[in-house]
């Protein structure tokens, strides 16, 4: 049985002063501690590429966990939509030649946004499983600071970079339970890159959000054995401090037990569940969580965690 | 026990006379047989997005198998470094919506180049096992046309568009065997994208590709209980008609079982080995195969398909 062993991260250290930012917008400091959710935004060097990005949380994850060594990992999946370059070839190859993986890892990018985490479990588990191999890693890293309109307040605001590293092997803390998916091409147009830019129509990524994912969260939790009453957390994607308060709210008294933290980051994509399990996940006292991711797409996916 | 089902293709109608397009480069006919090992190139119009191509192999595979319903395909998985649009969102969302599949599937697109059949279909298998999914469509489409550079005679003369498309269900005709995977980063800049062109040392890969992929064969056939000499035929990826036919040389008698066939279309990256798949192995006497696939990244993967 292989699930998560463990998950580190790496934050860049540049800072963008959110309040500065909204200020320019003629927006105040309420707003974005309601609306956004954080003071602060992630931001790489320009030198950084994203496959540095993943070699920095990869490296974080092999000192973190000194029985993994580099000549043991047979896997790498990344989950990107803004790759090294111009996507060819693909960015997880280029950072097994950064981290000095063995050429005998199989590698390859996953193109999801926000839903990527979540999907990504799946796929290397189950890629994994279906090759017999014992240990592999998954990487997330979408630096939306490659595509933002610095311009545009709806995005510019809200998106931060960075990326998380997640060891999948046998004997795991967390072993991955039931999972549903979904997908909808016709939102295609609400989060979308024209001209090297970023767009967003927010509105309907937060209606699509609000309505679809307790609904969603409740069929793998029924599958689970689970309720909403009962399981011990929900990891949400941290797509904004707005839509999460706005799911905790319809939740109502389990509403509490939704995880709110974007780290003085942002959203920072398929990376935002990831960081949220590294820190609350493995020392808390929760017997099991549910996570759900949601964007870019329109894609969605949910997914219960039990601890073994 | 999940495995491939059935495979249709979509082959665009557009065709380059490649001894014309030789001649300008002051190749004769020769050249274009011996070298290339196709006299025409497919190319898809213009106003063919990707995820058009998607559209048109999956229609062929439900006209293929009417008792595949649109209904019942929970997990489309686009192979594509070159998808819709500027690749955020993911092709397959895009080609979810409009081939008229359900809102309740997992799609997603893998990033590979023509290792990405052999790779994608244990990523679509163990996703599908891990996630309890009991119909999926694997989709090769990488349309290098998109990318090609008309006056450089090492690219314009090799590469044809396609798509394919892989059902993966339950009572299958192939069974997947042992895989082997292998990457190498620092081999990157040997195929490549710059300026939205794309560009290839033909040399490198070539030599990488007649070294490493006969060993590795050997590596997948042996964990199998086969050999270079039990094995049924050899699908290897059509990278072109010389690199065929130098594994082949390398195989000595057995490289009489070796399938060489680029269809009127050239190197169509990861759809060569489907194409080879649908034409020669359903109506075949093989009981086993053994497929490579080899390029961007550096890149490479083997594995043993079984008849049932």
């Amino acid at each position: 049985m292989i699930g998560i062993k463990s998950i580190a991260s790496y934050i860049p250290a540049g800072r963008i002063d959110n309040i500065a930012q909204a200020a320019a917008f003629e927006r105040d400091e309420a707003f974005v501690l309601s609306k956004i959710g954080t003071t602060t935004l992630s931001v790489k060097d320009p030198a950084e590429e994203t496959s540095d990005l993943c070699a920095a949380a990869v490296r974080n994850l092999l000192d973190k966990n000194p029985a993994l060594r580099l000549e043991d990992v047979q896997a790498l999946i990344v989950v990107t939509q803004n790759g090294d370059g111009e996507g060819l070839p693909h960015t997880s190859a280029i950072a097994q030649h950064k981290i000095g993986l063995p050429t005998q890892v199989a590698c390859f990018d996953v193109s999801l946004g926000c839903s990527g985490f979540v999907y990504g479990l799946y796929a290397i588990k189950g890629f994994m499983e279906a090759t017999g191999l014992k240990n592999g890693i998954l990487v997330t890293a979408d630096p939306y600071s490659k595509i933002m309109d610095r311009s545009d307040r709806m995005t510019s605001l809200l998106f931060g970079d960075a990326a998380t590293a997640t060891w999948i092997g046998e004997d795991p803390v967390w072993t991955l339970g039931p999972a549903r998916f979904g997908t909808d091409g016709s939102g295609a147009e609400h989060l979308i890159v024209r001209n090297g830019c970023f767009h967003m129509n927010g509105r309907q990524v937060f209606n699509f959000a609000s309505l679809k994912i307790i609904p969603h969260m409740q069929e793998v939790l029924e599958e689970a054995g689970l309720t909403l009453d009962s399981v011990d957390a929900y990891c949400l994607h941290q797509g904004s401090g707005a839509i999460v308060d706005a799911i905790a709210k319809r939740l109502g008294a389990n509403g509490d037990r939704v995880i709110k933290d974007l780290f003085g980051a942002g959203n920072t994509v398929s990376s935002t569940i990831p960081l949220l399990l590294e820190r609350y996940a493995f020392d808390s006292a929760w017997r099991n969580l549910v996570m759900s991711g949601f964007g870019v797409g329109l894609s969605w996916g949910s997914a219960v965690l039990l601890r073994r």
